[in-house]
């Protein structure tokens, strides 16, 4: 079955939704975890659900690389190879030859990119048919058109030339599609303009995709023009469809894109940066290594409900990355997706209750003080 | 309270006894896995428990220069700092004195040992109040005397000098200790000499110990030599207390220790080698990384009742190896761990009905094949 998105209520410009899947429904807007390479890193899946996880993200790239869609769909399909019974979205690839691939290596072509493995140096040709047709053999729930992700700054010429290209990519891609279970998102493109924002939108739209992605953000712009690539791509995507706002998972930027209407967001930031020692609270990011927490006997946050910090000291915490113990990155990791989570089980709450813009500006004077 | 060990019954020399400690009475023989830094690498006490661990093992040396013994103490002892509670035992100081510090850089006298930090070189002196005091502070269920261990091959000469200064280090190890509800242990020493291995087991026991362990094998003798080492001495060790064999973990070498009279193990091997990819299973021990298991969709053994032969397979640990994800050293560490916890479940139930050295033979009939 594809996913069916039902519009509960709006707050202003902030959505109340359900998503239902093929793995149960859920709330939105929801935060959705990156499992990289079939598995978010260090954790298992009874973790992610003992933190509220609903949708979590693969990288198409990556298990194209190892290893390989075949074994994956021998295995019987990404849920049970990576034994996650939540819905699955995959990428497609798109972002991964943005970033991994280094300007000279990387030749964007009508036909596909041609690009290196980061692995080994490979030579690689990426189509939007086969992005596709890994995804379809992955069976993730949600598959991603593939999409060239515009490097910013980009001059209005190239930005155009990209953004038509990758509508007809949508459309080869959508003409291939070849999996009933499985639903497929296009992709909005249009760089910092706001008349491509609009055509890439509205020329997603006629395609009439299971739902909708905001893409090209968080690539080095300020966040006036990230918000701004939001607001004049939404108001011309349909009510009735998800809205998925790609690589985003700051909490200042989770208010910004649910105030404009966005569903869905994912990102590697608090998994990347617990292996880094850093901790979401709600007064802003800490540093676990420093110093200063050598003798804090008290959890991340006496507030939080997540397992380390109903478990877990700071002191401790200090001590497991000062000694590079993976264990630190593991207990962190579950308490900044948990973080991430709860925020959005708050801003639905609120919207429910009418007070997002309270809730926001509640949140982020603490967070930002 | 201190320890208090009650033999129940033998089947040959093996014995089966019970071990009851302030945190819980377990059953002997037992494996117990090593927590150096204060964690079993990559794993919760929830999963020790799981694999049904009883002690475990931290280790005096690595807790002292990080975090310090003092932090540990002002955390309300180990127990609490790492949310562990079930029994610990911490070893002294001395193997990791003999293995990280090289010989150049280390200089043992009278008093104690001079060596350098392997961290950063720091010059350090440890001695026999020292080790004790550390562990004092540590709040351990079990601590072990500080000895030297002796390297093979030695000189008669120098294993009889450095096995007598051993029986004085644990003598004045015993005068400074001070913690009531913690035990502790002697450690036999006499290096391959036999009448060095009965002198210091006696002269050991005199001093009335709650605990013996046997120290200095896995430094590189044969297994013949191994195991001799562990008949010399045992015979003089009392019946009612517990006799601990340190640093041994092969699956065999189990089974032997076993067979003379131990009834404690412990061993950083289940866990080192999970983190290389190396699975034990009943037909020995197998690579997951090897290109056979690439579309392996069974668990690493049908029969194994850990977590992860219930919930992956071989070609997914193959997987998360080949990409250099934690989570396979995580997952296979619970199997490898539990894989030596159930040998002695079933030893122990050898015994129960009389028939070890069955058991033993089936066993390493299939291991060994």
């Amino acid at each position: 079955m594809k996913i069916k998105y039902e519009l509960i209520k709006n707050d202003g410009g902030a959505r109340l939704g359900k998503l239902r899947t093929n793995y149960g429904t859920y709330d939105t807007p929801m935060f959705m975890p990156v499992g990289t390479l079939a598995n978010v890193k260090m954790l298992t899946p009874e973790e992610l659900k003992a933190v509220n996880s609903a949708v979590i993200l693969s990288n198409t790239y990556h298990l194209w690389l190892r290893p390989g869609e075949d074994i994956v769909a021998k295995a019987g399909g990404l849920h049970k190879f990576m034994n996650y019974d939540g819905p699955i979205l995959t990428d497609s690839g798109g972002f991964q030859v943005f970033s991994l691939a280094k300007n000279k290596n990387k030749d964007i072509t009508e036909e596909g990119v041609h690009f290196k493995s980061h692995i080994d140096g490979k030579p690689l040709f990426l189509t939007p048919e086969l992005s596709i047709q890994i995804q379809n053999k992955l069976d993730s729930d949600i598959a991603m058109s593939f999409d060239e992700c515009i490097p910013y700054p980009a001059t209005y010429e190239y930005t155009k030339e990209s953004t038509e290209r990758t509508l007809r990519w949508a459309k080869r891609g959508k003409d291939v599609f070849n999996n009933e279970k499985q639903s497929l998102f296009g992709i909005v493109q249009g760089g910092a303009f706001e008349d491509l924002r609009k055509f890439s939108a509205v020329e997603t739209v006629k395609m009439d995709f299971d739902g909708y992605s905001i893409g090209g953000t968080s690539v080095g712009e300020d966040k006036e023009t990230m918000y701004n690539m939001i607001d004049w791509a939404i108001k011309y995507l349909p009510e009735d469809k998800p809205r998925y706002l790609m690589g985003v998972g700051d909490p200042v930027d989770l208010f910004e894109g649910v105030l404009r209407g966005v569903d869905m967001f994912d990102c590697v930031l608090p998994t990347r940066i617990a292996r880094h020692s850093n901790a979401f609270t709600s007064h802003g990011k800490i540093n676990l290594r420093n110093l200063k927490y050598r003798e804090d006997f008290t959890p991340i946050e006496e507030s939080c409900d997540c397992y380390t910090c109903k478990h877990y000291t700071k002191a401790y915490l200090r001590h497991l990355f000062v000694a590079s113990e993976g264990l630190g990155g593991r207990l962190l990791s579950i308490h900044n997706i948990r973080f991430l989570i709860r925020i959005m089980e708050n801003i639905r709450k609120a919207i429910e209750e009418d007070r997002f813009l309270e809730y926001k500006d509640e949140f982020l004077k603490e967070y930002l003080d």
